[in-house]
């Protein structure tokens, strides 16, 4: 039997998601932005072009960004106003199904939509809570869309391969399930990368995902779809996986918050997965958010569920509420951070740079210490790890599209899919041999835990501690053009030494506050063509983030120094710019 | 350059050995037990046989032991004397020295010995109380044997191959550096199988490790050494490594408790290691002591030291004060425990079925519930860690032995080194391969899980919670003649799931309680050849224990648990044969 042409699956399933899209929240086509029009972030809430969506409805869809600071606000007002009966879980899921669904027609962003399942669920809620008084727990009628990968009973989860169109999961992910239990409301998942390793997103059966702030811009990836979906407030919390990169990436690229928790925090067990035995650099599953708050909500609750008795990978480690208060940071008075201006391999953009120090002075202003961190042998690390993939990759991805003959995709630039794209074969290697690798990155890891105790010297925190916590670039650029985001190992050396990452964003790129600045001299050929590909006009409006890097699995003491961060930055904005 | 002649090495390496030997610890030949006296466990203590041990180092070296169960008795008992300077600390160093090499003498435990160094330690702790009234840590004065693989500076760590003679490691291991933090005093290190991947213990350099209950019988592996110096009380608390067994099948061999950490909890970072690199089936450091007061004090202590902040890999969790009092466990008021009878595959002998008796009779005794476990797939579990070793072992152990030609150890049965007893090379395969066994585990590792998770209902619990332990053997048999110790899977199939599990000595085998017992029906062949191989007096005398099998990372509540069963043993021996 011949095997099925991917392109007629294609063709299939892109006609199926289409007929997904209730009707009428279709924009005509004459309403919708024209091409030309690079930033559609505003498109949703306008009343003259868009008109989708009701002013309660673009109320419900942005209170979880609002005033993001302020005690019982972001999520948790949402969250409040269902639990107090203000706002109903069907209206809230409506209105960000109507505000994804209008997202998805800008950029691109989701795979599989389905809103009358995440109604009905929603009513259950609300009639849950009329009946009992009670929610059934704190994510109640909370909309959470996921990642492609996250397998949801009866739904496919393709991850953008046409050889797993028509393969439905017989059960939900523990993580879908945990979610349920607290609450959660399903109704989009989004769109990814073909085979997750690339830090764009890009697939043959959904094509790619652009940025809201500039759609000549990548999403980033793979978790590109969570990305962009969250930043249009077509979500209030996302779910996305980072295995180099691929959480924080699209959401520093498209302008919110995103974690990268340690190796088995957050259960992964029945999601799809690519490199899947792969046991020694984890991908993780994480949050992506319009604020912290969503962040630290869903970390917290996650772990109120026990998940190390779901997922025989997850680590039994409960939620810390000493950690988050910054019990072994002296409480979060006078903290230092140490701040990597570059990574000794790739010097970061202006716009980049000019975040960093925008961190560093409200850092300062806000009465912490700040330092310069010295990068030790990040290259050899994320080598470490790219051969750790490479080990079996080529064999992965060509085993997945052997059932239908697609290509493996070999550029994220390209608009067509042809033969030619196929990536050059790296070819694998032994148990052995990876065992040898591995080796080296352990090795790696202790070097580096060895530089950061000793950091106490050698940066002179004046704390008497270590460092608190690295802060980082995302990237050495803001969101790249299509096919440009080639140098992910600013995100990807923290997955290599498993630190909690936490990505915050800064500002936007701002074509005469961030003038190109002349270099003479260069690290090497890929910083000089990194220089050379800065133009402040084609990074317009690109959003600019940093990390906030702590230590293996101190996912509360980031977040607790991340909010830190963020306020910080809001009093230094609002010193410059006082609110009205 | 030819390559060194590795018995010239070996000859070398044994004399140095030899003299390391404080002279007039030296039991003179026809002093010593003649070969055909198999228990030799009494012999230390018997003053006009040995002679070499005062009454007052007698009691230094049995108090460990002694009255385990009353508060502060045990090893907190003898810290307390050397805290209030009733002993000092080298006093006690010296008792337990001499007890080693004598030890030592008998069955063969030891690989390195540096009594003087050992001894200078414990007078700079001594002067250091004396000095502040203070004591260094928790463990001041304590010695703390070593399996060879943990690295000590200056002082080599040849795991039995001829190929690291003379390579002298420049720092200690972490493990080692926090022991040391907490007053240690480190004075041998001891015995292992060559590779360690026998659940024997054998090598080309210090011989074999022997049983001293029964010497013609297994000490077990691959820490045997430990095992069996423990069981002789030449050290108050040992530190071994499992990836299979090797902690828990000396401990149990030799009549002491041992307990198999999950991944990642102690710090191994810097100890030498066979299979380095190989990431999914982790080998841990743990304690195996002459009582689980020991064992506790082992892990809080560590735990003290925030290990996760020396060892990259180590997991950051705390000693958890409710887990240890079973909170999650109806606070340890009837429990439910669940009895491994067999394992589906090979039936256990006589002692081990008796064993498993007398604790379910004691347990229910002691007011507890007691099922029955059924086991699921444990010999495709098994399977699956077997290939992950495979992958690369033949390579591992080829690079290691080609420095100096020496042979890998092919069978643990033979006395002499030839050529003849290299293994049967197992092909290596590929990383691509690795992965999909490793994939397997995992999906395996979740249906356990459920398995355990739905125990309430099948296993009819009565608690409203799952089942709290399983009751394991520890073999299915007690400690075989040297060479048979071939069936690892009752301690594997823990590895393979990541379970911690704390062995529990129970009783000896015993020729009339245990005599034969005819069987019509086998398993299979593997099961009529186990049970074929059983004669009560080949086996006379070895110790029978058994474990107790928690989850992943829950060390408390399996210590806990074990105190319980260890009391309600006590108990019913007690009731059984009263003490006077």
């Amino acid at each position: 039997m011949a095997p099925p042409n991917w392109r007629d699956l294609v063709k299939e399933k892109r006609e199926r998601q289409q007929a997904t899209i209730p009707k009428e929240w279709i924009i005509l086509p004459e309403k919708l932005p024209s091409p030309e029009e690079l930033n559609v972030i505003g498109f949703p809430e306008s009343t003259e072009r868009c008109g989708l969506l009701t002013p309660r409805e673009i109320e419900i869809t942005t209170i979880v960004k609002k005033g993001k600071h302020i005690g019982g606000t972001g999520v948790e007002a949402l969250l409040k106003k269902i639990r107090e009966g203000e706002w109903s879980a069907v209206e809230v899921t409506l209105a960000y199904s109507k505000r994804a669904m209008v997202a998805h027609q800008l950029v691109n962003c989701l795979t599989e939509i389905f809103i009358e399942e995440a109604l009905k669920r929603a009513q259950a809620l609300d009639d849950h809570l009329k009946r009992t008084g009670q929610v059934v727990g704190p994510l109640h009628g909370l909309p959470v869309s996921l990642k492609d990968q996250v397998n949801l009973k009866g739904i496919e989860s393709t991850m953008g391969y046409a050889s797993w169109i028509g393969d439905y999961p017989e059960r939900n992910a523990v993580l879908a399930d945990i979610l349920e239990s607290l609450g959660a409301v399903f109704y989009v998942k989004t769109n990814v990368a073909q085979t997750l390793m690339w830090v764009e997103t890009y697939n043959h059966i959904f094509g790619r995902t652009v940025n809201p702030h500039n759609r000549s811009l990548t999403s980033g990836g793979s978790s590109g779809g969570e990305g962009a979906l969250v930043a249009m407030l077509g979500s209030p919390l996302g779910i996305g996986s980072d295995v180099g990169g691929s959480i924080r990436i699209p959401a520093g690229f498209c302008g919110v918050y995103g974690l990268r928790p340690s190796y088995s925090r957050v259960p992964y067990s029945n999601c799809r997965n690519s490199l899947e035995g792969q046991d020694s650099v984890l991908s993780v599953m994480g949050p992506i958010a319009p604020s912290i708050s969503a962040i630290k909500l869903f970390m917290q609750s996650i772990m109120s569920k026990n998940p190390w008795l779901k997922d025989p990978l997850v680590i039994r480690k409960p939620w810390n509420e000493g950690e988050y208060h910054l019990a072994e940071h002296g409480h979060g008075r006078s903290l230092c951070f140490a701040i990597l201006w570059d990574d000794g391999i790739v010097v970061p953009h202006p716009p980049v740079k000019r975040a960093l120090e925008d961190v560093k002075s409200a850092l300062i202003a806000a009465g912490h210490n700040v330092v310069d961190w010295k990068p030790i042998k990040h290259f050899e690390i994320c080598q470490t790890i790219l051969d750790i993939f490479n080990a079996g990759a080529t064999e992965d991805y060509a085993t997945v599209c052997s059932a239908t003959g697609e290509p493996v995709i070999g550029s994220m630039g390209l608009e067509v899919e042809t033969e030619d794209d196929t990536p050059k074969e790296v070819p694998g290697i032994s148990a052995y041999e990876l065992w040898q690798v591995q080796k080296t990155r352990r090795d790696l890891r202790q070097e580096y835990m060895d530089w950061w105790n000793s950091s106490e010297d050698w940066a002179r925190t004046g704390t008497g501690r270590p460092v608190d916590a690295i802060i980082s670039p995302l990237a050495p650029y803001a969101a790249p053009p299509h096919g440009g985001n080639t140098y992910p190992l600013y995100t990807a050396v923290w997955n290599a030494l498993d630190y909690s990452a936490l990505v915050i964003p800064v500002t936007n790129v701002h074509p005469v506050k961030d003038a190109r600045v002349a270099r003479q001299e260069f690290l090497n050929d890929l910083d000089r063509m990194n220089h050379e590909a800065y133009h402040p006009q084609v990074f317009k409006d690109a959003p600019v983030a940093i990390q906030v890097v702590g230590r293996t699995l101190e996912e509360e003491a980031v977040i607790g120094m991340g909010e830190i961060v963020d306020k910080a930055l809001d009093v230094q904005n609002s010193s410059l710019f006082p609110r009205l």
